[in-house]
């Protein structure tokens, strides 16, 4: 089919990469270079100067867009929208996008909301790459809106670009579950580069612990920073759990536990390794 | 030159498969099945069933054996060690471990604490592997009794092995740091999987960040209990550093400050790169 994709980053990118030999890919961008280099490296059959050009060609429209940036795309562009067209959306949180869209959009239109969970810590079409959806996890977020048949297709689209499972969630478990997976992940990770004394030239002195949980601090701070803000009240309780575990380690070491430190980690070593269980 | 490595593990068969092939490596472990295993891997020239047969041939002994049995085993076995035998440790903590084997070790004896900055989330000689040590960083702890030439000695066969950079810390800082960069990391990574709240199939919707993060919960939690605890102070002085740095980030989410994230986040995001520069 003929798929559209709105914003060549690097989902945008990867996506396009990910469909293009089963399916002929249309894109716009407001960066022209974008555009160029999907035309240049082969990701897309055709770039388009004008949203327009593309409403009139694609089925399903991918928004590679920050959630912000979908609702001022939807009130600026809907009016021009094919109807029956699918939109998709792919950002990280739901139940604030979802209350916004389904407040503007036009009723002829669908929109499936999605998140893929993969990505990189890289920035722009240049760091596109299908194989980062190899093996992942993607979640659609059905409304009361949308048509089956659309749920459907755009499943169908997510195995075909890899992905290994395909789930459906409610906004609420959505937000809630990624607070914890995604969100969590990347405050931690920031604030254990931050909590860096830097007395000594901390380059000489780590490991891959050390590199593997510092990765993805290195953060689109523009994108992150509204994921979080969007997702305040999930991130700040998923926040305080996780102080309460790390409180026990603060007893447990306090004390001199050793039996106590032990039975916490196999533990956890032992929920962990299930996680693993099948995993890429 | 003829090695020695008493236990071998993950850390004593990949030290002995790294350097197999320049050196002559005589091993000793309590598990003859160990021993087995590494001769019929050719990582051992010679396994030896008492540690008297390994003191009479090797010139220089890996002791890669956690730090409490490192105690134990000098205190049982050094009245057979060779007068002038070097002694290597490469255990993850140094301050009282120094403290204990000065008060106890044989004079004509040196021994050279070292911490090699790698490992896996396994455990056991059927995972060693020299690889871990390729591009990773070694510390080595001078002692008033080491004789240069031993250290010198220690820091050539670290590169031998792989590893990119060598540095000399005191045992203080050399426990400041690697509460930060190892078993702070390991305690949050735990904390983590702990404070997971398993209202929903957390695997489904995992991305890299969570894999990532999360890995090296996968603990020995023998080791690392002990670890742990013998640099207590530091640690527990890390966790609070980190906990400052977290509650800057609650802070920001509870004003819903965006512009206070992007820059706390821009400013991570440096400091991160910084470290990443010329890494493997």
């Amino acid at each position: 089919m003929r798929i559209g994709i709105v914003g060549l980053g690097l989902m945008g990118g990867s996506i396009a990469s990910a469909l293009k030999s089963r399916h002929e890919i249309v894109a716009y961008d407001l960066n022209a270079e974008a555009v160029a280099f999907a035309s240049a490296h082969g990701l897309i059959q055709q770039g388009c100067a004008d949203p327009r050009e593309l409403f009139s060609q694609a089925e399903l429209i991918y928004l590679c867009l920050y959630p912000q940036e979908i609702v001022r795309f939807i009130q600026k562009h809907q009016k021009d929208l094919i109807s029956g067209t699918v939109l998709v959306d792919i950002s990280g949180v739901k139940r604030q996008l979802i209350n916004q869209v389904s407040q503007i959009l036009r009723p002829d239109v669908d929109i499936v909301f999605t998140h893929p969970v993969a990505g990189r810590e890289k920035k722009g079409i240049a760091f596109a790459k299908a194989e980062i959806f190899q093996g992942a996890n993607y979640i659609i977020v059905p409304t009361a809106h949308n048509q089956d048949s659309h749920l459907e297709l755009v499943r169908k689209l997510a195995l075909e670009m890899g992905f290994k499972t395909v789930s459906n969630l409610n906004a609420d478990e959505h937000d809630a579950i990624i607070a914890y997976t995604s969100q969590l992940t990347h405050v931690l990770s920031l604030a254990l580069v931050d909590s860096d004394d830097a007395l000594l030239d901390t380059k000489r002195f780590i490991g891959d612990s050390y590199r593997d949980l510092t990765r993805i601090a290195m953060i689109n701070e523009v994108l992150w920073s509204e994921l979080f803000l969007a997702n305040q009240t999930n991130l700040l309780d998923r926040i305080k759990k996780f102080q309460v575990s790390l409180t026990k380690y603060v007893g447990l070491l306090e004390t001199n536990d050793a039996a106590g430190l032990q039975r916490l980690m196999l533990d956890t070593r032992r929920n962990r390794a299930n996680l693993e269980a099948g995993e890429k």
